[in-house]
């Protein structure tokens, strides 16, 4: 089966705690050690990432295809990892990684896409989206930023806008990386005793780890409200990080391979003129 | 002597031909063949690129410091070579790549520092100039699209508008890539020749080579008039595609150790704090 539908969240879907642990592609392909399996699905990352840096120059060629990765998770659920791991070795000129933190007061005073809108890839581009217009029925949803008449126009005006996105062209793809709440608890606690980490800790993070289960839902209802052809929702396992990086790898390559890309096509009588 | 003395521009700079064939980091360190030397500098420049990822992480981390590398030279000189090439293995996510093109027509009707001021790095950044308001002194100069007055009001705008960016905290790097009337000839007929390259091959690259020596006179100008010690220019010899990047990262390397990066202090209170 097709990465694309295997992690599809689809019109059913039910976010599930335990489902955070799955590895899929593990079966049958474990080392003698754990230490071991994750080597191996570093090295099998490795070979899908330089086969996606190929594609990429391709599509930085052409200049057909956009391509935008949503990444949306709870803290510490690896965005920034995946965007470090997985994007390295392709060339910045194509790649661009937009994050998006709180708004300012002049994004405030916009509507919540206007920010979201000015960072949409041009034609030959991928971006990728660390946090994006979700956190917008999101964050301001468990807060009561939003009442539900609110967040349903948003649902609505997120699949407009996402429906115009694709009709020009660009390849949506969203990413959920879904970590269990215990798997959280001790990535935070690893954070705050690194020396190299402690900078990243929030003491927000603790305040919204709070309302675990309310992020919970307000992430599925999004998932289901706003999964669509054109803009799908895959829910990615994440309490592997090695695993989680292998599947991300798998499902792009699979989604590059399907645009059938090539290098523009080669004038051989262009190859005789000789340059003096 | 250090990198930044050795390939500084300086007041007294002559751009010379032959210069662009120099390597100066490879004398008492040749392979048995050359092929095995470039293999060396391909590995030495790993070593020095995965120790610029790490500093980049405590620029990334610490959001005291703004890099903005500016990178000129003539077409085929390896701009894009050396943004691929040196900069993976960096977190896009404190990396942007900026190319500038032929202004459009709103640019245009700005002042020529307008777009290119919207892309300066932010605290925390590394912003790489793929092209840059040089070209404004450059191609305007050689094509008669702005005359000596207005050539020299740019200089100075240039000097102003750079001090100001130093005095913000950005630490400018501004880098030429020197390559020789020759090597450019037989990379651009590679590349007509190459299935993977021929669509980088543009028509106007035979044009503005035809007026070669103009271009290499306004370099020389520009390169003079605009090196101070808070924006100083770098004449990097590029004949030789390894050695390039083995210079340039070796520039930087020392640029960013220079700047005493390390993690945000480390707080064992802080680390006292049990996740619930």
């Amino acid at each position: 089966m097709k990465a694309r539908e295997r992690f599809r969240a689809g019109k059913n879907f039910k976010l599930l705690e335990d489902d955070a642990d799955d590895k899929p592609l593990r079966d049958g392909n474990t080392g003698d050690s754990k230490g071991e399996t994750k080597q191996q699905e570093r090295d099998q990352t490795a070979q899908l990432t330089s086969q996606i840096a190929r594609l990429q120059e391709m599509l930085y060629a052409q200049r057909t295809h956009k391509l935008l990765l949503v990444l949306q998770g709870m803290d510490t659920s690896g965005k920034d990892g995946t965007i470090t791991s997985l994007f390295h070795g392709i060339n910045p000129m194509g790649l661009r990684a937009v994050g998006f933190k709180a708004p300012t007061s002049t994004e405030l005073a916009h509507d919540f896409l206007w920010r979201i809108h000015s960072h949409v890839p041009v034609a030959g581009e991928i971006v990728i989206f660390n946090r994006s217009h979700y956190e917008d029925v999101l964050i301001t949803v468990v807060q009561g930023m939003i009442d539900e008449k609110e967040c349903k126009r948003r649902y609505a005006q997120i699949l407009d806008f996402e429906r115009m996105l694709a009709e020009s062209g660009t390849i949506i793809v969203k990413v959920f990386l879904h970590i269990s709440n215990d798997e959280q608890r001790q990535r935070l606690q690893e954070r705050l005793i690194d020396p190299d980490k402690q900078w990243k800790f929030d003491q927000n993070d603790v305040v919204q780890r709070k309302k675990w289960d309310e992020y919970q839902q307000a992430y599925q209802r999004a998932i289901v409200a706003t999964d669509t052809d054109h803009a799908p929702w895959y829910v990615i396992p994440a309490n592997s990080k090695t695993h989680r990086n292998l599947l991300i790898s798998t499902l792009l390559l699979e989604i590059l391979e399907d645009l059938k890309l090539s290098f523009p096509k080669f004038d051989p009588e262009l190859a005789k003129l000789k340059i003096e």
